[in-house]
């Protein structure tokens, strides 16, 4: 009980005897305890923003840090990091629907769209405009404005019409001057989630070239990039990879497209021979040449066991219990949120929705500090007005969004948030 | 005594006796035992590739792994991560002579040579070229050649004359079609070092900007970038700074012109406002614009401790060791290695030296593998025929120089290296 709220489980609460008998029937629910959870009873919901910590990865740190660097030093790039990689890069590309040899793990994701991008437009020269549209993460929509512009091409921000059908007016906007369409496959507010295989085909159809950013779907929904024929895509190992902070990020290149797409940053980790030191660059052969420095091997040794986690538990499985999270979300709000003032900000079709909901409330940002404080629910805040629940499937139990959605009423019922302030913290 | 060779220490060898005394009045022998030696007998003269850890390294990773990550999750990014970026930068800004707020940790060398050197260009529109040298590393060079091209400018590799003089001749290239003018202050292979400011005022004079690579320069040797004015710099923190395997690099933009320049790669982390998620970007003020996407933070984090010991013993302190190190390389080398064929591929004058020193022998490979295997000596290979010695000056001792040379000079006496292959490995 905090500031007079019962943080439950509260079970004489409608839904709770479902939430119960879902966790019991959850195939996955074993998982949650290979990961630390070092306050049970604090709910966390921001397995979408840094995913936790899997019991393993310290191990995997330590040998790296005492072993690896300590022990072994310099050695250590022959015995064990200059694969490192492209092993995981290996064991993501099942994750996706990709080949062997068509993902390799490389800096942030930012960094790998800028360089795809801009490896993608030199394919396409006689076309004038680059296609994204305002769903898609901000930072994606900035890049792709620089690559667009240094290039000499327009950049076109689609206006997209709400949560529920952003695709006819981005479709429409495709056509035969577009060289590139750039989209978040899973919206990073809403969680909106395109028809990968349809919107990659219309591009096709163009003759434009598709680069996705798998950020927020990687690990939560199915992805079959193979299957629709993707030319491209970059995507971040933190969320629901379970990578650890700022872990480095992956790009896919389809296999019969690398030899033809030449990186921007010519670096000495994507050349044919790094240890030459020849003063004239050639690209390695295969994925490799999208490499650019020396990875930051902690960070990089340390998401492997995330990613093998969701290998592990199977990309099916865990997109099937990432769909029901939602759904109960969505049941739970209907019958205490929508009540209260919340609306819900993601689409109604589940076909369309990832691995989070949004639920907008133009006093979000209070809710979301009262939510945490009090609440001991950690979601995340997106501006202006939404409070995102990451229900990361490995991670989330079915009681898990029952007890958070009810602790979450409780305080918006009590007024607690009109205790804080409306001014928000440097990072949310 | 491996393959017959006796490893020492050579007591009664020439030059034993003041490698003795040189230790004993080292200011900063102390150091060395704040750093993980897991094999005595092993002498490692590959701290300028990748520095040894230091002994609070894993405890400051334990915390970032179990209690930041592990426990804390998502609200670390307030409460720890978010300014560790600008942390650092500022601890290594009095390293390299530049205030606060001139620096900051971000990505990786190669990718920060990419950001500046286009930045630099795009504020000499009229400018057609960009001028280096054959000394530089070249990947650097790959990525101005790069860099030049897609502005539409040429980049000119200068000829260097050897490792004793290429000052003159890179001058002479530099003239008012010059742009930009990007070298490694010391020189990856050969350990030239440039007159900072002499150079720098030559590209100044004729209205050029100047790029600095001081990957192999911090933590060897004293660096006044402000003192001399420079634009603007790049380099690596796991080399000398022992940071750790692809620890992050680090940039350096002076003040008065951070604001005139614009990061090519339009990521969130360099973005004003970048969780208020709006659709145009505008450059953060101050350093912070060079950021592009989320760092790697157990990468990040586990290089500060290095980064503090160079700090805390003074750079002052430690470049004097440098020096003295690498004289003492040359008395060794001209006493023992001269004689079996090696040349000293490294200036002899001291004030154009790094804290390496490089010796070239036609059978450099082959007797690099030696004397790892047999020799228990750690330096690097540099293609084609150089046997590089790091002489990391925290961790590195005269006695360590002494021996390290006559294990060498032995093994080449007895024609150890003739039973190892010619052919290389991946990495070295």
């Amino acid at each position: 009980m905090i500031n007079g709220i019962e943080l439950g489980p509260y079970r004489d609460q409608p839904g709770h005897g479902e939430a119960q008998a879902r966790d019991a029937a959850d195939p996955l629910s074993g998982y949650r305890e290979r990961f630390r959870i070092a306050d049970p009873e604090l709910i966390y919901l921001d397995g979408n923003s840094l995913g936790r910590l899997p019991n393993t990865t310290p191990a995997r740190v330590d040998e790296v840090v005492h072993g690896e660097w300590g022990d072994r030093l310099i050695r250590s790039w022959n015995e064990s990091w200059w694969h490192l990689a492209d092993r995981i890069g290996g064991k993501i590309a099942p994750l996706i629907g990709a080949a062997a040899g068509e993902v390799i793990v490389s800096e942030s994701t930012t960094t790998n769209l800028h360089k795809l991008a801009g490896a993608a437009l030199a394919l396409r020269p006689e076309r004038g405009t680059v296609i994204t549209d305002d769903l898609n993460f901000p930072s994606d929509i900035h890049v792709l404005a620089g690559v667009a512009a240094r290039a000499g091409r327009r950049l076109v921000v689609v206006e997209s019409n709400g949560v529920e059908g952003p695709v006819d007016a981005l479709l429409a906007a495709i056509d035969d001057d577009t060289a590139l369409v750039s989209l978040s496959l899973t919206a990073f507010k809403s969680g909106y989630t395109y028809d990968l295989a349809a919107v990659t085909a219309a591009a096709h159809d163009a003759g434009a070239l598709v680069l996705w950013d798998l950020s927020h779907a990687v690990g939560a929904i199915e992805v079959d990039l193979g299957g629709a024929h993707v030319d491209l895509a970059v995507g971040c190992t933190y969320k629901f990879l379970n990578g650890g902070p700022g872990s480095p990020a992956f790009l896919f290149v389809r296999g019969d497209l690398v030899e033809r797409l030449h990186n921007p940053i010519t670096g000495w980790w994507g050349d044919a021979a790094p240890f030459d030191f020849g003063l004239d660059h050639a690209p390695a052969s295969g994925i490799r040449r999208f490499q650019v420095g020396t990875a930051p091997i902690l960070s990089l040794a340390a998401m492997e066991p995330g990613v093998d986690l969701v290998a592990e538990a199977g990309m099916g499985a865990v997109a099937a219990k990432g769909r029901a999270l939602v759904e109960a979300a969505a049941e739970r709000w209907a019958a205490r949120l929508a009540p209260l003032g919340f609306a819900w900000a993601t689409p109604h079709d589940p076909a369309r929705r990832g691995a989070h909901a949004a639920l907008a409330h133009p006093d979000a940002w209070r809710i979301t500090q009262a939510l945490i404080e009090v609440g001991r629910v950690v979601p995340d805040f997106r501006a202006p007005d939404n409070v995102r629940l990451g229900l990361s499937p490995l991670t989330t139990s079915f009681v898990d969004v029952h007890t958070a959605i009810e602790r979450l009423a409780r305080i918006v019922e009590a007024g607690v948030h009109e205790g804080y302030s409306e001014e928000r913290s440097a990072v949310t």
